[in-house]
């Protein structure tokens, strides 16, 4: 039999089951207790009939949220762009290569720089809540480079994304459709064994709408279904495309058509936002209100990266959702916790219901809403991760 | 002789010295050492050139920065006013009392209860980079009850601010001009001897000019330099008489008319802006650019309070700067240091250089531009206050 672990007296409990509590979609209970066996929570309920325990731990009256489900990120990276955000915050023209700039960055790095890198951002994005990330290539743009940054992200988490289809690199500027047939044969048949996901950047200066079309069928031939970086810089044919491919996710959406957002409210692709983006390049924001309103799922993510993003705050991205997006705080935390784990088409995570993963997070807090009540105040303090405390 | 302590291999050393290093406002030393001797800093220079010392520490090649100088908060409460924040950015109506719902909590608060809370906030804030903190009765608005808080503060900061003329209280709704002369007399009285400041919320529903002015005058005729909340809600006559009162700070200064900025400019008062405020009650940004441009210092700072401004966190504060108020990611590091210290009329803190006092933190970065470049990831990692070792 399993260990069990008891936390009790937790002031307020998020669940994400709005069959427990107070029948909201975040499925609140207050004065609760939740047990841990093993890797699983086995019961939630009031602390008052919480039953015994190995261990227990005192809340102190202080919340529990699920862990955040942090659905998408480019964690496969070697460098940074310091230079190149402070000369854009700053007024200054700057030569950048943009994505390039990291593309060559990390074809140089070794496997253990990658990686090392990698295990950084996670650990810091674990300190701060996060307990299920999503990854992507997307920064080598060769056989090579590609398959060694899924094959090191699948040591490290189950959620990998293939990406080879980011930008086309410059090696092939004169040759878009040669890199498409590259990343839709060898390329793919080199990924697609350390990958769930395939993904593409379907943007003008991007992949089109038939680019992005070849990328993500011959993905999904493989095995790998799509996820798709739609609609983030204007308007265009990535969100209808990821409807019709039936996508887990349509990712950024900032410019849409009101034809996109039905598309995403009869559809099952999951709608994620990436505020951390528009912060970070002062562009302007997705309207949340718009999609939930219209009835489409809604995820949060950080899109952590080194160029338009570099944040791994999963309370940052939800804090800003409640300002910018029009989204309230308990919309947010669903979208940070359950809306992430339905872009990745999971129901063992982003809830703490019996049967559930035991992911939580305790935070230094009564409640849920203090995540955007006290923005950048880092207020998780412990970390449970498949039953075992991370942090 | 007083013990020594050097940390070495600094990537990047702001001193807030334009003499050393690179020239620049931030004196940017890079590859940089830095020795602590006693409570004050005793030598900064090339990591290459530097002293012997009784301890070492290696920074490995991270940035270090002045400990955040949070010139505006007010610290002195009890309860919190979750509720009230939700409703509103849920767009619920909320009748709540505002202001009176902290002012309520607190009167009813025990000294202990008080205090407890107070280092909380300030062992948050620490962790965050703070080592000086200014912070402000205002939520007891009795005799007794501002003196107790002036009182309280005074254990735990050098910076405390007699803010009796925060709202009219309930209790003098019918008399404001019953109230003034409290705050000026014998209110006064009580807290003159903790207090180094007096400030006043000088806006539309809280102090006029004309009582804003006896405020001050009465506490300078005591001993207090004045500072004042100005400009926040709408126009009106904060900034002017600050300048003209020669005000240590003009604190908000969102609605600025073309005088008010050139007050500011030609004038000694520092401008104090607090975009946490904005930040949580959705309100248009302080312009810090066009103060900037016109030749105003300019400084950052929280606001911590649990109403408009619930965030201890300069990190949060400065990056906000960046994005949205045109401050670059130098202009907006000095302002959050050695800015609150000009607001604080100090020039021991918010600079590293021979014989300022050693407040300082570590980050989790190459470069103090990371404070902008990646929002809301915690970065600090340790703090040295007074010479040791706080975080
Ligand atoms: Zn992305
Ligand atoms: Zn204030």
């Amino acid at each position: 039999m399993s260990t069990t672990a008891l936390i009790t007296d937790i002031g307020s409990l998020v669940t994400n089951d709005p069959a427990l509590g107070d029948g909201s979609p975040l499925g609140l209970v207050h004065d609760a207790a939740l047990l841990i066996e093993g890797e699983t929570v086995a019961w939630v309920g009031p602390a008052a009939s919480a039953p015994a325990a190995d261990t227990v731990r005192d809340a102190g009256g202080r919340a529990v949220i699920p862990g955040f489900v942090d659905s998408h990120s480019h964690l496969l990276f070697a460098g940074d762009r310091t230079e190149e955000f402070n000369a854009r915050m700053s007024g200054r023209r700057y030569e950048a290569g943009g994505i390039r700039t990291t593309v060559a960055a990390t074809r140089a790095a070794t496997d253990a720089a990658l990686e090392a890198n990698l295990l950084r951002h996670l650990g810091e994005a674990l300190r701060q809540g996060t307990t299920t990330f999503e990854t992507k290539s997307g920064y080598g743009l060769t056989v090579h480079d590609e398959a060694r940054a899924v094959e090191i992200a699948a040591r490290h988490t189950e959620e990998v994304t293939y990406l080879g289809a980011h930008i086309v690199p410059p090696d092939f500027a004169d040759d878009p459709a040669g890199y498409v047939a590259l990343v839709t044969g060898e390329m793919l048949d080199a990924c697609a064994p350390y990958a769930r996901w395939v993904d593409v950047f379907c943007e003008k200066g991007a992949f089109d709408g038939d680019q992005a079309r070849a990328v993500l069928t011959a993905g999904r031939a493989k095995g790998l279904t799509p996820r798709v970086h739609a609609n983030q810089l204007g308007y265009g044919p990535g969100v209808q495309l990821a409807v019709e491919l039936q996508a887990a996710s349509a990712d950024h959406c900032t410019h849409l058509t009101d034809a996109d957002v039905d598309a995403l409210a009869s559809g099952s692709t999951v709608a994620t936002l990436l505020p951390g983006a528009e912060f970070s390049t002062r562009a302007k924001w997705p309207d949340a209100r718009r999609l939930l309103d219209a009835g489409a799922t809604v995820a949060l993510s950080t899109d952590c990266n080194p160029g338009s993003s570099f944040t791994s705050s999963m309370p940052f991205c939800l804090a800003l959702a409640v300002r910018d997006m029009g989204m309230t705080p308990d919309e947010a935390l669903w979208s940070a916790t359950a809306g992430g784990a339905a872009a990745l088409r999971r129901t063992d995570i982003g809830r703490l219901t019996p049967g559930s993963r035991a992911d939580l997070a305790l935070l230094d807090a009564p409640s849920h809403v203090h995540l955007a009540y006290r923005p950048g105040v880092p207020l998780v303090t412990d970390v449970w991760r498949r039953g075992r405390r991370a942090v």
